[in-house]
């Protein structure tokens, strides 16, 4: 049949692919991919969402608050201790024991420090309510540099965060069954697998997954500081005997031990600026529900910190390696009970889960970045669970670099953390402190002084950090994060070439080229075999019967008597029934070349004719199978390569399909290839 | 310029690239690939040959004999000592010292089976006069898997060799500098690269590069072998004392214990078997000059061999794991002065260059195995320099990947080594005897049983080489010559199958299909951008002005906005321009998939319009830069990859070079990709 009329397909019609019969709403019936590969899919990620349906798989407070939150509040298990540390290996003023009566007013400036970052993203969230990170902040008030130093700091804090959360949980695991110690790397890419697996399935799912063990270490840190209070006021306070291994005090407090005493505890900050990287992940009005998000994100923050720290405090804690603080507080106030167990459960669900806000915040940064330009464009496509599918692939491919090069080691990881959160901390409150100071809304000198504040003291607390653990590995990020920035440029830099070129003027438009031009159609012969009967049957398609257009089966000569065979063959079998315009042309080729001459004979051709459109037909073979495959095409490959660099050439690639013919008569004379 | 008529282009005249200006002789003025990878080629590698020039390339039998018979004569440097060591280590009847004394005897017998072999490879040439090696000879007359064992035995024994020889070279380097001996892979290395490189260049190249030491070896030993003559014949002889390390024996001598000194010391054959598979290397006539090469080879050897066991014999020569046999005769004779070092110098070039009798032999062998259909066929096609280079690459390849796993030490390599010479020896005695016994010419019993009496022979020394070198490694070589055989099995049953597939029934060849069938060429158009345009002009000269048939540019809609956008600029820039045929068709693709939405669109095409050929226009980008490549063109790829599997479409890939086009006013509305 020929081709059919279609009445009702005239101009521009949106067409839904396997439209419904005759339904004017398109009944969209497919979702899923076909074959095996889309019932894998399927199975692995679940249904695809609609774009129409975005909205309904927004997240409300109360999923928001444990996916972007786990990360921040799972500090609260080590922040007090990180204080503690330090100053326990420090005798108090006039030797009078170690100085850790410090904690609370250390513990005091952190609850401030917080206080101050928050707001200032709350103020960042609201002046910038689609993407108020600090990479954008950054970018918008300082510059691009700045902007992308915060992007690149940002970035390796969650990759970091993902390998140091995925390995500590594990650690927690292997130390329960020390058999599996062997298997750590193993079992930490299981457990990085599966995080991804959630979040490839979709943002909710994410958010329902992880709830549980976010809410449960708040009811139970907060039930260890309820409990600690209640016997503060009662007087029933036992203090706590110092733990096997504890710390001696070896040198005198100074200004510097202090200083890094609340750069130590400052870790219970990171994770605060998740939020500001995910508002496209709220539900409806997002900036609302991030910045509402954020101060209750706050709020829980403050009480959990100030809580342990305030109970450590009056239970009299010193840190110990071998038993952690919060553990210590649970057996103080629970003893060994089942209070305590969940306790020390919701501690590691909290670690473990900590990984997923980097699953949230990681992709968005991406696409926030790559959508400006600075990284591959394809980070900002959506995939059909509406998350940012490439950057959950990347994030999960880099942190599984990482555990392997580290061996899932978290000691051996943590130098490399935390430099990056507190660097664009700084960036995010300068940027916000000058957008404040130059837009001077109502009451802007308090806001802006305290971002102010907060970029010099996060800025010093990233200086102490970089300087305490450059060795040990801090150097790594002050040298990767630069050559990000220069990559990130360089991206922007060929993205902003190639749109000035691919930009079209609309004067241009109407030189649409004249179709009518003739057409010179080249196929290779080899043999008359079928294959290359079917590119040279391709190559007269393309042809047709239009004026001035030639066909040319180009036969290079290897064997002289290969080549008077395929002339001989020609004149009985094809040249009867083709027309004149197709013709056998042999190019002799002394050093048994193959690539060469053709693409002598497609230079000549083009000299020849100017305004001639050549096509190369190349005939490929696939026999259906990739190892056999290699057997076959060597020559094509080769030629559509060195074809490629030419723009003159139109490249045809038509696939013989090897398995979709039956065997002729072996009495037959002919050949393969 | 319209497409000039060409009066002269009637018929098939063949027209050589780069054709002179008018002469009838096609001026072949071209002899070098384009651009700096052809001139670096030429550097490396010299002139091309042309194919008409190949006589004059091939080797006469003085240079024959040093490429063919490197590897046989370098074997009279350890053949004795191999015979030795095993007698030294027995005791003689009634105790009274070592065995030696049955060196001759096993000489003789050695002796005379070398005469029985090479006699029988002489008939063998004299039979196959195109190509006599042990590979066809069994295949011919034993079987396909006989001679496909033949094959696999050869190629690993060829390998083997090339690896051991360069290894062995390199250790002689590293124990006159031991400071190298750290380098030693490195250098076997660009030891084996240097010597692909002297074959790469060409048959008659490696042929005078390694005549020197060959007949530098000859003469060598000849003048050993001279002198101990004289002075046996004068009565001059003093007996060697005994190397340091000496072996003692332990064992009495027994039948088993001559065998294997038999055994061990028929090594001085490994390597006459390259003559015959080098047929095709000879100059005419090729089987004449072959057979007097192995003539003049087995009188070269027979004289070497028993000349280095009588000098032994008469000087009473122990072997030693400190100094060699040969090294101790020629000190015996020479002290340790001019001609000590010759010899020396000579022994080491030898064990170097007998990598190249596998280098002429290797890709001789895989020639004539593909052009069976039992190897890859790209084996079968002649470089430029008349050699089959891609042969020589697999041996080096091959060959250097056991250089780094054995970390070039020759100990480690041998016992992989001559299983598969002796092997093959033994299938290609046992085919010629057959074939003897089958042709019945006349005196037809002596060869005959003679060949029966070599296959029995070498059979019996595989079988002790296997026994003896089982687990130190022989057992590779035994598991992998059957998985060869079966891969070879495999090749050919492909190719076979399709051949079958390809041959064309002559009467299939009038229903050549009609051209004048209508098209639908379709290219996909994400914006309106010079790249898509591009691919929109290369649709339309495609399609032509033929009658029935359409473009279509064919949009996924992801984003509802850029769609609209897209409608409104194709309404006012291409539509105005373009025929009728021409539409813009938007497919909705609700969970934003790319790929999925056009094929649906080609499948429903195809329902739609039986008949009609597709073709699918793809635009890529090329940015003349591999990296920044790598930014654009995922799409192009994914969707090309998916396309490959639909026989009737036809793939068109157009390129956009960006670099080729100039930027336009930026105040232009536009947009990139």
């Amino acid at each position: 049949m020929r081709r059919a009329a279609r009445p009702e397909a005239g101009g521009e019609r949106p067409v839904t692919h396997r439209q419904g019969a005759g339904g004017s709403a398109p009944a969209v019936r497919r979702d899923r991919m076909p074959g095996p590969i889309g019932l894998v899919r399927r199975l692995v990620f679940g249904r695809p969402v609609p774009t129409a349906a975005g909205l309904a798989h927004r997240l409300p407070i109360y999923l928001a608050l444990p996916v972007f939150a786990s990360d921040a509040l799972s500090s609260v298990a080590y922040a007090t201790e990180e204080i503690l540390f330090v100053l326990a290996a420090a005798w108090a003023l006039g030797n009078a024991g170690p100085a850790t009566g410090l904690l609370m007013p250390v513990t005091a400036a952190i609850v401030v420090l917080i206080l101050i970052v928050v707001n200032s993203y709350r103020n960042a969230v609201h002046h910038y309510p689609t993407s108020g990170g600090s990479y954008t902040v950054a970018k918008h008030n300082l510059g691009v540099y700045p902007g992308l130093t915060a992007a690149a700091a940002l970035a390796i804090d969650y990759v970091m965060t993902v390998a140091v959360s995925v390995s500590a949980g594990i650690a927690a695991v292997t130390s329960a069954y020390p058999v599996l110690y062997h298997y750590r790397v193993e079992l930490a890419l299981v457990g990085l697998g599966l995080m991804a697996l959630v979040n490839l399935r979709g943002v909710k799912e994410s958010g329902w997954t992880f709830a549980l063990p976010a809410y449960g270490f708040i009811v139970a840190i907060g039930l260890v500081i309820l409990s600690s209070v209640y016997h503060y006021l009662c007087g029933t306070i036992v203090p706590v005997p110092p733990a096997a291994g504890a710390i001696t005090p070896i040198a005198a407090v100074s200004v510097l031990i202090v200083l890094r005493a609340f750069s130590n505890g400052c870790s219970a900050m990171t994770g605060v600026e998740a939020v500001s990287n995910g508002i496209s992940a709220f539900a409806p009005p997002e900036a609302r529900n991030a910045s509402r998000t954020l101060a209750i994100l706050a709020g829980l923050l403050v009480f959990l910190f100030a809580g342990v720290g305030f109970s450590a405090h009056v239970y009299g804690v010193l840190p110990s390696h071998t038993e952690t603080v919060v553990s210590q507080l649970a057996r103080a106030n629970f003893g060994h009970g089942f209070l305590y167990s969940i306790v020390a459960y919701s501690t590691l669900a909290i670690l473990l889960v900590a990984a997923n806000t980097s699953f949230a915040g990681f992709p968005r940064l991406f696409s926030i970045v790559s959508a400006d330009g600075y990284a591959p464009r394809i980070f900002t496509q959506l995939g059909d669970k509406l998350v940012f599918n490439r950057g959950i692939y990347t994030l999960t491919a880099v942190s599984a670099v990482l555990i392997v090069a580290f061996h899932a080691s978290v000691n051996a990881m943590i130098p490399l953390y935390a430099v990056g959160v507190f660097l664009c901390f700084t960036l995010s409150q300068a940027g916000m402190a000058r957008k404040l100071s130059v837009d001077r809304q109502r009451g802007w000198q308090a806001s802006a002084a305290f971002s102010a504040i907060g970029a010099v003291v996060t800025g010093i607390v990233t200086a102490v950090i970089i300087q305490s653990k450059f060795i040990q590995g801090a150097w790594v990020v002050v040298v990767l994060i630069p050559v990000l920035v220069f990559v990130g440029r360089g991206i922007k830099a060929h993205y902003d070439w190639f749109s000035s070129r691919m930009r079209v003027d609309p004067r241009e438009f109407s030189p649409l080229r004249d179709p009518a031009e003739p057409l010179t159609v080249i196929t290779l012969l080899s043999d008359l075999n079928r294959g290359a009967l079917q590119g040279l049957n391709c190559a007269m398609d393309i042809a047709g019967e239009r004026p001035h257009t030639e066909v040319r089966a180009l036969h290079v000569e290897l064997v002289p008597e290969a080549t008077e065979r395929l002339r001989e063959r020609w004149r009985r079998y094809v040249e009867p029934f083709v027309g004149k315009h197709v013709r056998l042309e042999v190019v002799q080729s002394p050093y048994r070349w193959l690539i060469p001459p053709v693409l002598d004979y497609v230079d000549r051709m083009m000299r020849e004719r100017p305004g001639t459109r050549l096509v190369m037909v190349i005939a490929e073979f696939e026999t259906g199978n990739p190892i056999t495959h290699l057997l076959h095409n060597a020559s094509a490959r080769r030629l559509y390569a060195a074809l490629r660099n030419k723009p003159q050439v139109m490249i045809v690639t038509s696939r013989f399909f090897i398995r979709d013919v039956g065997t002729s008569q072996p009495s037959q004379p002919g050949s393969g290839s």
